[in-house]
């Protein structure tokens, strides 16, 4: 991609109702475009970055049996009035009324999916089902100053599955936690796997997937020995305390990020809904719901908190929106070599973006880079010469001058 | 994929609450799910070939130039004030206060568009911007007859294009109407291109791609011999008149189903708006925007009422969920040789759908393989043999015992 022709390029100063680092940084480097407070429109950039963290999720989600569906926005009362969660979850709910029918916003999708679930499968032998949508939810949170973190307005992957006991649900439950390792693994963020609260999701615990980061809105308490970790909100040791679970290690107070929740349900929402199957002497009996979350744009947002410095983002390779950013220094010498590098890598298969910009300075260029934040600066220039690339690492200061053919082996 | 773990099984009843052909076939069949009036859920089945109709459409929108954004759904009602939409797309907008601030759902983004653009680019080198986004529309629909023609709740490709002179806009206008025509090609239908009216969108005329077919909504006025096409809405002429353009060919009356429609709204918005452009003088003027829209649900649906017989469904092999429905009929000793069969294709790289079902009749398993629609279907069983398969395609009558080295020339 040529940058002169993206849509969506940085800007010099950072927005002016924006807090969070994440939607600053967002914002300043064209990925992403505020529409009001908690609501935004993704650009070129930052959809790129967000259909490779889709895809990540979607390897990992398949890779458990699960099968990708897509559910409705738009909820009729009826179905929210089954659980109850049309008066208790209320406030967090966009309801509306059109034509005097009553409706929600997508704020979760379990009532939806166990409809679903009890329309098509009866029968013991038919179970479980897995099922998941990348989505939108919409929820109304009353401080939406975090930027991509928490959104009014949000693109969610969430997976439900539906089991005939408990302990089918228990090992599905275990599996799709080592899936989230893998996926939060695969876009390099650390995760802590965190015992917390359900809120109005379930009045049971749950598990949390949590990164560690200073601008986090969550806290955690976690053993620097063994891999107890409780969220502040059910725990009752405070930092410095000797580990209840390996009796060794000390317990350490961080500021996190929540990028993943998963939750078991259990009979509760199937017994409200009549969501039965026949067991193997035809009894009928209330099935077994878990329920599994990981906000992509959240996660966008985090990895951002986690992978900047004070020029910008440092993007890990694994989402990046291009792999290389190639930078050509205005000099009419060597204006057909920056070309032919971008065509040639171009062809390879490599995402190129190209700077191409004529009338901007090589500063700008260069601070543009470090802005969005592509793990590979390549500049071509009369400086370096025709035939010859600059190679430099985003996250590192060292330069070198290279030839064409060694481009592949470094950014392999 | 096995059949007997896919969530969305064939049923053999119509639903009850559906008068059209293409949401009787997909709901029995098991593609979609009904929530309420108007609005679906995407079963695995359908989900697939969703997915391959977005990567059609997604391949034609980036060979014209254009990039893939993401808009949200939720609207503030001021950017809808600065057209008057709020008030004269009131019927069809779902608006809704939630602590007493004002929204809509999308209808449509050409407000949320051009606020975009006039906040990214201001300068004539920086145009034409040509964006799109695959996206849900909610419209509330009087009729919700149709199933997935016409939904209150639906997916759709917009594309918005914003040009320097109305020249440029023509020019691409055309470019993306060939584009749609692409599309229309790669998914087996013909299309007409139509002159219409452009109802809320716009007071000038638009054009139109139109399929043929007797269970369409719509009218078109076609001439035999020539490629004048124009919606009821807008014509003058009548069946049997001779064609106003080429003065041969004489005019049909169709019934047809919209399948895309294109727009050029000129500066009408713009200057509503104030999307301004600075010319090479340094002068500001308003900027011309094009809308042009393809539904993606009513694409699935279009498909589904124009290909199809008494028995199901006949998926044009572009769009297919899968490429190959292979049947086992129950035999000990050819169970393995159908687990082989299945394996083998998906290792090379063939989507397979093996309909593994114990207990289900051949005469079932053969009803379900229409009904599904997969182009091609494969038999293995005690009578074709050990070593052999059947081969058969959806649309012929002709059978075929083949070796299973012959399979994939018949496929490819």
């Amino acid at each position: 991609m040529r940058y002169s022709q993206l849509f969506g390029k940085t800007k010099r100063q950072d927005p002016k109702d924006e807090v969070s680092k994440n939607a600053k940084l967002l914002m300043r480097a064209g990925f992403v475009d505020k529409l009001m407070a908690g609501s935004y429109s993704i650009l070129p950039l930052g959809f790129r970055v967000l259909k490779k963290i889709e895809q990540i999720v979607r390897e990992e989600m398949n890779a458990t049996g699960a099968q990708e569906i897509l559910m409705p926005l738009v909820h009729p009362k009826s179905i929210w009035n089954e659980t109850g969660r049309w008066e208790t979850a209320r406030e967090v709910m966009y309801q509306f009324k059109k034509d005097d029918k009553e409706y929600a916003l997508s704020f979760t999708h379990e009532e939806i999916l166990l409809d679903l679930v009890r329309k098509h499968i009866q029968t013991y032998h038919e179970f479980p089902a897995k099922l998941y949508h990348f989505s939108t939810k919409f929820r109304n949170e009353l401080r939406a100053k975090s930027g991509l973190l928490r959104g009014r307005e949000f693109l969610m992957k969430d997976l439900y599955s539906v089991h005939t006991s408990s302990e089918d649900l228990d090992k599905y439950y275990f599996e799709v936690a080592e899936s989230y390792r893998k996926v939060f693994k695969r876009v390099d963020l650390d995760t802590k796997f965190v015992e917390a609260a359900g809120g109005v999701f379930t009045e049971g615990h749950t598990h949390e997937f949590q990164v560690l980061c200073e601008t986090g809105e969550d806290t955690v308490y976690w053993c620097n020995a063994c891999d107890f970790a409780e969220n502040k909100e059910i725990t009752k040791i405070k930092a410095g305390d000797k580990c209840p679970k390996c009796k060794k290690g000390k317990i350490i107070e961080s500021k996190s990020i929540e990028v993943g929740n998963i939750f078991r349900f259990g009979t509760v929402y199937s017994e409200k809904m009549n969501v039965l199957f026949a067991d193997k002497n035809g009894e009928r009996k209330p099935a077994y719901l878990g329920s599994y979350g990981i906000g992509l744009t959240r996660l966008m947002g985090t990895l951002v908190e986690v992978y900047n410095d004070d020029k910008g983002i440092i993007w890990p390779k694994a989402v990046s929106p291009y792999e290389v950013h190639l930078v050509h220094i205005e000099d009419p010498n060597t204006e057909s070599w920056a070309k032919e590098v971008y065509e040639k890598l171009t062809k390879a298969g490599v995402e190129v973006l190209w700077d191409d910009r004529a009338d901007v300075t090589a500063g700008e260029k260069f601070a543009d880079c470090d802005l969005i934040g592509i793990p590979i600066r390549l500049v071509v220039s009369k400086k370096v010469g025709k035939g010859r690339i600059e190679f430099k690492k985003r996250d590192q200061a060292k330069l070198e001058t290279i030839s064409f053919d060694k481009v592949f082996g470094k950014i392999a």
